[in-house]
């Protein structure tokens, strides 16, 4: 968490100063707080260990922020692992990640990425299609370790406050539940495996309850319509991620723990309203754990007054670092480590370093007066921007560090210019 | 060049047979055709020694594509180079490319990025403000080899066949022409260099010529202004670059070489139309040097046809290696490597691997029958595509190889998992 140091008065994260650590690490720098993130996890584990028993389990979905040290963190909280590629399983398995705790998702798993989930041992696989079923029947023989899940298109999308419940069939994952589709492959039957539930995932950063409880309700029933048809009860419920975090003022979260509590409750009253057992219950969080968690810090360089159209503040990274502005129009809230309270007296825009028009980070905020080697720290950056990083402009990744009761640790090294050029030939 | 093999139909890239090269090097591969590279270089260049005496000189932008080959490719074809930050120029260096050919860029260097152009030697460097020219006075002392230009922002914009000639001042780049602070600016002294010229980039994608004449009219006016004030003449004007290229069919770029001799007409008649000596000309052309000269190869993995919705073909790369769908709406062209000429008859959208909905390359296309197994090629991927590469989802960057005469290099090696947590502790 983000304060502000008693005695002097600067931006401390997990109890050590940011000035210090920017000049210990140098800038730009991801600084990771564990505590945080250990926080954020045990609100989602106490819900599921309390309201369901543990009967359940929470994953949390590394494409957000994978690196090791994030994988150890998972493991030591006792949590599962949402993977999407051979790249993510392996950064799992290389700290020794119980593998029956991991999921393996994708809409287009390669085939040498199944075999190497299923021979990895994972707990759970997504299947994406019907496709990709008859490939894992093909790959599971003799296999008892890894359940198959099916990824099922709901017929509802949530963002934020926007939340349809028709349509989005538009989509590349999941099989449709409104045509049919899903409860018919869901009754099929397979040489070497069964397939254990269902998955489904409805958007993100969701701020409501109601479109998770619509969810469970529509997965159980699912469930309850396979068991009518076949006398099979599917096993699992695997409900995905979408839990909204605070980017900003207006973004409003529930606590994380009672969201879970919502979302268990709807699981229950499914299953208790379609007469199925409770499923064992899957939720995958990403962004939720590690974004309010990350902070980013730069070093300030031109500031440049446009009289009468803006103030451009530029910093030393930008796109590469965080492309979420050029991407999805994502908004930040920043704030100067060196005095956080300072009054907020300028509206400027934060720019990066890239030559690129579009390389913004924050566009017009307010902020205190500025200027040429201050620190700067973009907000809420600890999902999807370390994970996103390129070298656009050839510049080198920052080092992503974990801070927790003062001590800094790093996670990530700084990439060097050497770094760059390793692949070349 | 793509072509068509006459023995068998197949694609061929630089006189080698795309099936082979995927089967040789796997896939997602970007594949450079080098003597097209070559070709490229030499339309703008023979334009500049023909038309111009050679005073001045054709910089390749290295942001499009940077990597060690390709700067061995510049520096063999005799041009120089455009950088915009430490990494790129330590590629440069890194090959030996001659340092007085280099120009160093950037809305926001760093002080060791400046030290460290100054100390290689580089050619030129462009300040892109006020501020940075007093940092260079403090840097540049007993230098004589690196020239000072200033960025200036000349008031117009172009994009496509979008050309604006009024505003857009409110951009991080450079010293507004329009409010007078470039002439203010440019008039000045300093203690440890003489600005030599100017420099504008007046946007991408253009495909006509006037608004390269234009640029160049306000850049020599400029220049004329200043001697006008200071009785100094600028020797150098940099015109940056823009050159539109094709990614669909209805992208109509003119011959690169025609545009370069247009640019140099304007820049001869602005001259004589001021009464300034002809200016050492420098353009920067990135996109159009190696953009349609790529070609990114993907094997199909899931196709999945949503009845009366879309028909979404799955590749087993995406947004990782190529985010400018997502970030600009792009648009290219692709076809099938194995059966180029095959008809177009279904209408699918061609999506990446990586689990996220914007995960698209193509929406949209009218496509040959495809099916699992196949091999994809995405056209036109050259330009800000391996440059733009990210490690999203933890999928390792794809290889990039050169071809020229049926020959194949390995220009950069496939990563491996084990190169993603490498910086990893």
């Amino acid at each position: 968490m983000t304060q502000v140091s008693e005695t002097n008065g600067v931006l401390t994260i997990g109890g050590a100063e940011v000035p210090a650590l920017a000049k210990e690490f140098g800038t730009p720098l991801f600084i990771m707080d564990r505590g945080q993130i250990e926080e954020n996890i045990r609100a989602y584990k106490s819900a599921m260990d309390s309201a369901y028993d543990g009967h359940g389990l929470v994953h949390y979905a590394s494409k957000a922020f994978c690196t090791k040290e994030m994988c150890r963190i998972a493991k030591e909280e006792g949590i599962g692992l949402d993977v999407v590629s051979g790249g993510e399983l392996y950064t799992a398995l290389s700290v020794s990640f119980p593998p029956e705790h991991i999921c393996f998702h994708g809409n287009n798993k390669s085939m040498e990425e199944m075999q190497y989930a299923i021979s990895a041992g994972v707990g759970h696989i997504v299947a994406d299609s019907e496709e990709e079923l008859d490939i894992l029947d093909s790959l599971m023989e003799g296999n008892t370790k890894t359940r198959i899940l099916l990824r099922i298109k709901p017929g509802i999308e949530a963002h934020t406050h926007d939340f349809i419940q028709t349509g989005q069939e538009d989509s590349k994952f999941g099989v449709s539940l409104k045509s049919g589709d899903a409860l018919r492959v869901l009754s099929k039957t397979y040489q070497n495996f069964e397939i254990k539930g269902v998955h489904c995932h409805i958007g993100s950063q969701i701020f409501e309850d109601e479109p998770f409880m619509v969810a469970a309700d529509l997965m159980i029933k699912l469930m309850a319509d396979v068991y009518e048809k076949t006398g099979r009860y599917m096993e699992d419920v695997n409900l995905g991620g979408g839990f909204g975090i605070r980017y900003t003022e207006t973004d409003l979260p529930r606590p994380y723990h009672d969201a879970m509590l919502a979302t268990i409750s709807a699981v229950k009253k499914a299953s208790e309203k379609y007469g199925v057992p409770y499923p064992f219950l899957i939720v995958e969080p990403g962004r939720s754990i590690v974004g309010e968690a990350g902070t980013t810090v730069y070093t300030v360089g031109t500031v440049k007054d446009i009289p009468g159209i803006r103030k451009y503040v530029s910093v030393d990274g930008g796109m590469a670092d965080n492309p979420r502005f050029i991407m999805y129009d994502a908004e930040y809230n920043a704030l100067l480590p060196e005095r956080p309270e300072a009054a907020r007296e300028e509206k400027v825009t934060i720019c990066g370093r890239c030559c690129e028009s579009g390389d913004i980070l924050i566009r017009d905020i307010l902020m205190p007066k500025v200027q040429r080697g201050d620190l700067l720290a973009v907000l809420s950056t600890g999902a999807y921007n370390y994970s996103m990083a390129s070298h656009y402009n050839r510049l080198p990744k920052p080092a992503v560090i974990m801070v927790k009761d003062g001590e800094a640790k790093l996670c990530v090294r700084r990439e060097t210019y050497e770094d760059l050029v390793r692949f070349d030939l």
